[in-house]
C-alpha cells in the first residue's frame, strides 16, 4: 500500500475530484487581468466592516458559502475543514472555522496554504478518512502590511522589487465522488533558505524552495517540464520567476516555456504592483477561479500548482534571521469529461474578459 | 475502505507505533513532580542564547535530535515532520524544521498542536504516505507572555485563575514499524465558542470544546469513560477542569474518576502557577516523557489524550471578540509487549520521584 513514488512524491489512485471552488477578491484585483474570473469583486477593502481582519473573515466565510452553495452541500456534509493565512496565530481561518463547525485542522504555510491545505484534503480522501474536505485561505492586503511591515498611513516608499499582498479568499471542495479535476499527485516540500533577508524580498526568498520542489517532482515522477500544460508557481512575481528559472537552469531544466506565476496573472503590470502580487490568497483565488476552470475546460490536461510561502515573522526579521521558504506541489489534471466547475460561466466570463486574460499557450 | 466509526472518529487499522518521544523542559517545570521523567531539565530560561525566542527554537531542535537518536534514526529516515508553535508565524516550528530539511507541514491548532501533529502523522503513516513522521510543538513562558499578554518585566498582576506557559518542547516519532505505543482511533475536533472573552481565563474558554470532542469519541465508539485507564486533557487546569466535568454531567457522564490533566499533572500546586500549566508545550511534554512511557509500562492499556487550543490572538481579544477553542482526542494503546520507550528508564526515574509523579490509579 506504499503511495510514493520516488523520494517525495504521492501518488493519488482514487483521484479525489475537485468538484467546487471559489474566491472572492478586493477592489484592485477585481481590477486586474483576471477580474472576470472570480465570483466576486469587493466594492473596498473593509466590506461593510469596521477593521481589516473582520473584513478579510467576511470575504472568507462567504467564499466557503458559496463554494458550498455552488456543490449543493451542507456545512454537515463536509467531514474536514482545513484553513490557514498571514494573520497572527491565524485568526482568519479559525474564526471562520468556529461559523461552519465542522472538524477542522488548522495550518500555517503562509502562502503555502492552499496547496498544503490541498495535499491534506486529498491525502484525507484518498486515504478513506473521509468524503469531502473544504480547503480555505485568504489574505488581505492592509492588514497584511501593517503586521508584516508598517501600517500603509505611514507612507512608507517600497522598493520595486516588493510583492502586493493579493486582497481575497480562494476555497477548494474535494470529494471522494463527483465531477471535476483530479488530484493525482503531490510532492511536499522541504525548507529551504539561501540567506535572504530582506522582507521586502520575498520572491527571492521563495525561488530556492520553489526549484528544490520542482526538481524533486520531476525527478520522482520521471517527467520533463513540457510534460505539463503548465507548471504555475504561487506568488515569485518577477523578481522570484526569474531566480526560480536561472536555479533549474543550472541543473539544465528549461522551464521558460511552461511555467507562470499567479503574482503576475493577477495584475496587470500598470497597477502600480511593484514585483507582482503575494499572499495566502494570491495563489489561491487564481487556482480557484482561473486555472480550474481552464483544466475543466479541456484547455489543460495536467497542471503542476507549486503554492510558495515565507515562513519568516516581523520579528525573526528584527532579531536578524534570514526568511526560511516552502513550496508544496499539487497535480491536478483533467480526467475524462469532467466539467463541474462552471463550465459555460468561464466561457462567458472569458468572452467578456479583455485578452489579458488568456494564457499564452 | 471507509475508515471513520460513528460521526468523528477515525479507526487506524494499521495501528501506527509512536516508537520514541522525546521533551525538553524549562527550570520550573524540572521542579515539579514530573521534573525526573522529563529527557532534559534547562538550567534557565535563556539556555545560553540572546532571546527566548532563540531558546525555544534550540530546546525544539534538541528535542528532535534526541527523539532521532534514541530511535537510532538519522534525519534521512523520517518522511515527513509536521510542527507547529504558539509564536506569531509559527516559527520555532519553521525554523527547526529548516534545520532538519525533510518534507514539512506547518500547523496552527495552539496548545492542540501535539495531538493535531499526531493525528495527521498517523493518517500519513496508515494511508500509505510514508513510513515515518515526526510531530513536535513547543512553548516558552517568557515569549509567550510578552507577546500574548505583557511582557514580565512590567510586573502585572495576574488573576488566580490564569495558567502558567510551560515552557519545553516535546515530540513524537510515528513510524509503520517498531515497537512501542500504538495509535488506534483519533476524533478530530470542531471548533467552538462559549463567548468567553477573558484571555487569562484560558481552561474556562477552552473546557466547551474539549467536552464536545470527549462527548463525540464516546459516542462514537460506543465506550464508557471507564474502558480508559486515563483521558488526560491539554491543559485546561483547575478551572477548565471543573468546568469541563460539570458540562459533562450535564450530559449525564461522569469522568471523575478518569480524567486527569496535563495542565495540573506538570507543577505542584505550591510553584505559583495559578491554576495550573498551558501552552503547546503542556500537554507535549507530559505525553512524551511520562503518559506514553506509563503506556508502555503495562501500566496502562488505554489512554484518550484531548489536547486543547485556544484560538484567538492579542489583536482579536482588542477588538473585542471571544474566544473559540478546539480539542482533538486521539487514542493510545499498549498492544502487546511493546516496550520501546525506554522502560528500565523509566522504573529508575519513578523511583527517584516523589510520590507526587505517580498517577493516582
Amino acid at each position: 500500500m506504499n503511495k510514493m513514488i520516488g523520494e517525495q512524491t504521492i501518488k493519488f489512485d482514487s483521484k479525489p475530484k475537485i468538484i467546487s471552488s471559489a474566491a472572492i477578491v478586493g477592489p484592485k484585483e477585481g481590477e486586474g487581468p483576471l477580474g472576470e474570473y472570480f465570483d466576486k469583486v469587493l466594492p473596498d477593502s473593509y466590506y461593510q466592516e469596521q477593521t481589516w481582519e473582520k473584513a478579510e473573515r467576511k470575504i472568507t466565510q462567504e467564499t466557503i458559502e458559496l463554494l458550498m452553495q455552488k456543490a449543493n452541500l451542507s456545512a454537515d456534509k463536509i467531514d474536514y475543514l482545513l484553513g490557514g493565512d498571514l494573520l497572527d496565530q491565524t485568526i482568519t481561518a479559525n474564526f471562520v472555522a468556529r461559523k461552519f463547525a465542522r472538524p477542522y485542522f488548522g495550518l500555517y504555510g503562509a502562502c503555502s496554504t492552499m496547496v498544503e491545505g490541498m495535499i491534506l484534503g486529498a491525502m484525507l480522501i484518498d486515504g478513506g478518512y473521509g468524503q469531502r474536505t473544504i480547503n480555505f485561505t485568504s489574505s488581505h492586503y492592509q492588514g497584511s502590511e501593517r503586521q508584516y511591515r508598517t501600517p500603509n498611513e505611514y507612507g512608507d516608499k517600497y522598493p520595486g522589487y516588493k510583492q502586493w499582498t493579493v486582497t481575497g479568499s480562494g476555497a477548494t471542495l474535494l470529494a471522494k465522488d463527483g465531477q471535476g479535476p483530479v488530484v493525482t499527485e503531490a510532492t511536499v516540500g522541504k525548507v529551504m533558505d539561501l540567506g535572504v533577508k530582506d522582507p521586502m524580498d520575498m520572491g527571492a526568498a521563495m525561488a530556492p524552495a520553489a526549484a528544490d520542489t520542482i526538481l524533486q517532482h520531476l525527478n520522482d515522477t520521471n517527467r520533463n517540464p513540457v510534460q505539463y500544460d503548465l507548471i504555475v508557481t504561487g506568488d515569485l512575481g518577477e523578481v522570484g520567476s526569474k531566480l526560480l528559472r536561472e536555479l533549474l537552469e543550472d541543473k539544465n531544466i528549461d522551464i521558460s516555456e511552461d511555467q507562470d506565476d499567479c503574482g503576475l496573472l493577477i495584475y496587470n503590470s500598470d497597477q502600480g504592483v511593484g514585483a507582482g502580487g503575494s499572499g495566502c490568497g494570491c495563489s489561491a483565488v487564481v487556482t480557484a477561479s482561473y486555472l480550474l476552470p481552464y483544466l475543466n475546460n479541456n484547455r489543460f490536461k495536467r497542471l503542476l500548482v507549486v503554492a510558495t510561502g515565507a515562513l519568516m515573522s516581523p520579528l525573526t526579521f528584527l532579531q536578524g534571521e534570514s526568511i526560511p521558504s516552502i513550496a508544496h506541489g499539487i497535480v491536478i489534471e483533467n480526467d475524462t469529461q469532467n466539467n463541474a466547475i462552471g463550465n459555460q460561466e468561464f466561457e462567458q466570463r472569458q468572452k467578456a474578459n479583455n485578452s489579458n486574460g488568456e494564457l499564452n499557450r
